[in-house]
């Protein structure tokens, strides 16, 4: 078997950004007698410029380099190979189309770098929704090559992409509806209610363990998941605006002015509203969950009843779930579940996207 | 995009074969502008022979074909091209090695063509479990090149091979368990059992469905269910064959003499035994499941109590289910759920092969 030699670059260094790099260095001997594969990381960047080493990078400056960030120093403290230009400076340091851009930052501002990479015939994989959210067109001008793949936008690891695409879009097996619960932490907190806790205190026990932003009205919102909506839309062919997707988050518009503190103190005015909202439900034998659906052309994501023993209603925790209503299954759904968040299940997510591609149209 | 002119040649026009012709003719338009690939069947076999065109059948010819065989006919009957050699030196008539095989047969005789085939530099399809069920070292000698695809040979469509080659071992994500329900037949009866059915009814009314072969001892043995759990442990890497996998079945081995209808009489005497087995169960919260487990180097297949509210106890009706216990799903599983059975299922499977294998390796 010929060995494969393919140049990484690399945009985030975060929590993500470090399993990602971890992982490909621990799968390396595995890499190679399986697919004959052999990455070499080229390029590292943050959000203030990029460790450089044309010839790859060596391990231990690889792990030097995600300790160090980890620990909160800055690429450009390090002592490696470093510069400060843009993004799309960075591309051309790979000096082979043999190679592969990853995006896991949460950054509008990688599309012309992306753009660029693939006009160099490499590939790119994205854990960031951003640039595929983006005008339509956009996502068209990202996807028309077959050179980017996306696992890890919608439930991280879970192969909700692969299953869309290869499963059902290429089985040539018409798809009328999808539902899903993408949220780990709406999940937490829709399984909550239902156990009768309060929704104030399930919001302040979120944001205490770190299953929401700093901020938690970015998860509440339902704007995450509004995006990852879209992006399964137009997986499916839908030109779709992320304008025209109907978004309930789960606090008036009126909370959304005012501190941190401010929102969380007026949370408990809502205890009420979501205890009645439940028991309405439960008289019904429904329970809450934060649902997306996709379905006729439109997509939607709010707080919904669901059948207490639908596959989203047995939902628990901060698994996340999609269920694929198509011509093959019509009388049950095509059901995935799992894990949705955490930096490993989106590690493996972007991992298993490097190898599908290292393995396609890379030589 | 340059079109790829792909040669079709079928092993098999059963109910499966038929529905993977008419899956592949109502795709073709799809195909072409979505991936660029266009597929022309040279050949479809049956038992006694095949129908050969070099040039690729008119849609006309492929349909009047199909319907004739559903009919009854056999391909010698028809007024179309045949040939009544074996089914190796049909291999030969693609005429390129931009050519996929396609194995819907129940045969344990396409291993020496496969072969053939592969050693022309063509992939195959098979959602025929008896090539990857004799010895280990065939399936090894059908595998390593990367060209074989089976989708269909576990849960029929839903993507149970493709979620364990790509989103977990591609993914460096190690697999502690595999365990799942396999069997529509089996599924349909543990849940009968469960709702207080007589096992004996059970079976009568599965048979008189169709839901069995037509001895039932060929679903209830449990054989079926083991060689999908040999293709699982094996495409893990383990070197199993298929006498090492613990079998338990559904009926004692005495009842494996006389007739079908002595059998079916039989039944009966075994309603107690399960009536009993369920209530001890139900005693326990738990739920009696026909499982596979796949688990530290051994597979084993049985009637297994499991808990009521996990995945496998929720399981209803015919659908499958499997559930991979990983580093990453280490909390709870990954769970992939739907129809597991059905003509169209494994057709879909077949197809999603077909055009991973047309986008990969061929030309």
């Amino acid at each position: 078997m010929t060995m494969k030699e393919i140049a990484l670059i690399q945009f985030g260094l975060g929590g993500v950004g470090r399993a990602v790099v971890e992982r490909v260095l621990a799968a390396q001997d595995e890499l190679e007698w399986r697919y004959g594969i052999r990455f070499a990381y080229v390029a590292l960047c943050d959000s203030q410029g990029a460790a450089i080493e044309q010839q790859g990078f060596t391990y231990g400056d690889l792990m030097r380099t995600v300790t160090a960030k980890a620990e909160g120093a800055s690429l450009a403290d390090l002592d490696i190979g470093y510069d400060h230009e843009g993004l799309a400076d960075i591309v051309d340091v790979a000096g082979t189309s043999n190679a592969l851009v990853i995006d896991v930052t949460a950054s509008d501002d990688t599309v012309e770098a992306l753009q660029l990479a693939l006009s160099r015939g490499y590939g790119a994989v994205l854990a960031n929704k951003k640039p595929l959210t983006q005008t339509y067109e956009t996502f068209l001008s990202l996807l028309k090559g077959g050179r980017v793949r996306y696992e890890a936008t919608v439930g991280s690891g879970v192969p909700v992409i692969a299953t869309l695409q290869q499963a059902l879009i290429a089985a040539h097996d018409p798809i009328h509806r999808i539902e899903g619960c993408f949220s780990g932490t709406l999940g937490y907190l829709t399984t909550g209610l239902q156990a009768g806790e309060a929704f104030s205190a399930l919001v302040r026990q979120a944001r205490a363990s770190g299953y929401t932003e700093p901020d938690p009205r970015d998860d509440l919102g339902g704007m995450d998941v509004a995006r990852k909506a879209l992006i399964l839309a137009r997986t499916m062919g839908w030109p779709l605006e992320l304008p025209q997707i109907q978004v309930e988050g789960l606090f008036p518009d009126t909370m959304n002015q005012g501190t941190v503190p401010e929102f969380m103190q007026k949370t408990v005015d809502l205890d009420e509203l979501y205890r009645q909202r439940v028991a309405t439900a439960a008289g019904r034998d429904q329970v809450l969950r934060y649902v997306a659906t996709i379905d006729r052309g439109r997509a939607q994501v709010g707080l919904q009843e669901v059948p207490r023993r639908s596959p989203l209603g047995q939902l628990q925790g901060t698994d996340n779930l999609i269920a694929f209503h198509t011509d093959v299954y019509a009388d049950a759904p095509l059901v995935l579940q799992g894990r949705g968040a955490g930096v490993h299940g989106t590690a493996a997510g972007v991992m298993a996207d490097l190898v599908a591609l290292s393995t396609s149209f890379l030589i």
